[in-house]
């Protein structure tokens, strides 16, 4: 065993927003890149980051430089994976732990859009800097086999939302339809989101019900409030 | 922005097998600990580990330190989570990427029990070295709010089980009995098993049926053969 530093180590942050699609206007999964403005990889597009300051934590390092590279402030960053491969940077080995959100639409209008600041479509990706384009299939990968429908929801919808929102949300993120009736049967039996009582306000004939993420199931001991 | 190396990088390991409990005799989650052998935490139990060579793979790194320390190798390391609170190790910041795997008791009879290495029941822990209670607790959590009944049994159990099999690591997982008829109904409606077809072997009537896990649900991109 040797203490001698065996590589630098360095933050990074997945943000999946939902927006319409270009073309079919129908919602897809977004993220925002940053134009790397120095070398290697100058140029190319890039997961926002950055390195890890000694005397930082590690969460409030990603949330820090997603702010700077971006200005999204998401209110909870949770850790991802940590990317380490010898051979993922040229100049010298970089171990990335990766963090990610999933933000609501108002929160995601805060990004400065701009020559360096970009917002692309999840599944459309150009050629990204580093091994990024894997960690986005990662990311899109632990999205899509969590079958963790209330939480996703939450988290893109805010504290109530009716089950039409809530199969939208998941259409979009599984880029599929779903049959309305199955999906009210999964989600009824799956106990992970309560009825409120609630119905939304407005709507002329029956008001559909208005349900919320069921937090009686325990959260992770690691979340982060960055 | 600085490359200025912040922190040493360290690798350690879960390894959670099913063991009867000593004196209930029922089946309980126990894992191996290593005695420190020098400071800090001499003399100490900890999660086996040691420190990331610049050259070796993360996960050949954590499979190379559990192997040296316990004589362990589980088929599947997966990584669980990166630790990297900046008061975690005396004497300069420590980043440890934490791999776990689930192993069968044939797997688990090869740890050399002795004077600085034995299994501990992971509910009775004692102190352990650094934050390794709060790595255990974690580890803990991600097993028993994972819905993941067949994969859990898959690697607890080998190729083919029976429900009552299933049933039993899921109690010994949750430690709590849980009623088979219902049990059964979870498991039928998450499509998570597939009938084999064949029966246990010499039962004399009645041979329960033999279940796989369906391996049709997409394995992580990021899943590392050790």
């Amino acid at each position: 065993m040797s203490t001698e530093p065996a590589a630098t180590l360095a933050v990074s942050t997945v943000i999946f927003a939902l927006r319409p699609d270009e073309e079919s206007g129908l919602n897809a999964l977004w993220l925002p890149l940053v134009r790397r403005t120095r070398e290697p990889h100058l140029g190319e597009w890039a997961l926002p980051g950055g390195w890890l300051p000694v005397d930082e934590e590690l969460p409030a390092a990603a949330a820090r430089t997603l702010r700077e590279t971006t200005g999204l402030a998401p209110k909870y960053l949770e850790q991802l994976y940590t990317f380490g491969d010898i051979g993922r940077s040229p100049g010298g080995r970089v171990i990335s732990v990766v963090y990610w959100a999933l933000v609501q639409s108002d929160e995601a209008e805060v990004v400065a859009v701009g020559e360096n600041v970009r917002w692309f479509p999840a599944d459309h990706l150009p050629r990204l800097a580093f091994d990024h384009n894997r960690i986005v299939e990662y990311a899109l990968w632990r999205l899509r086999t969590k079958v963790e429908y209330a939480r996703i929801a939450h988290a893109f919808l805010g504290e109530t939302f009716t089950l039409t929102q809530l199969r939208e949300v998941h259409e979009a993120v599984l880029q599929k339809a779903l049959d309305p009736a199955n999906f009210r049967r999964t989600i009824e039996a799956s106990g992970t989101v309560v009825d409120t009582g609630l119905r939304v306000a407005g709507a002329p004939h029956r008001p559909p019900r208005l349900y919320r993420y069921n937090d009686t199931a325990p959260a992770s001991p690691n979340r982060t409030r960055a």
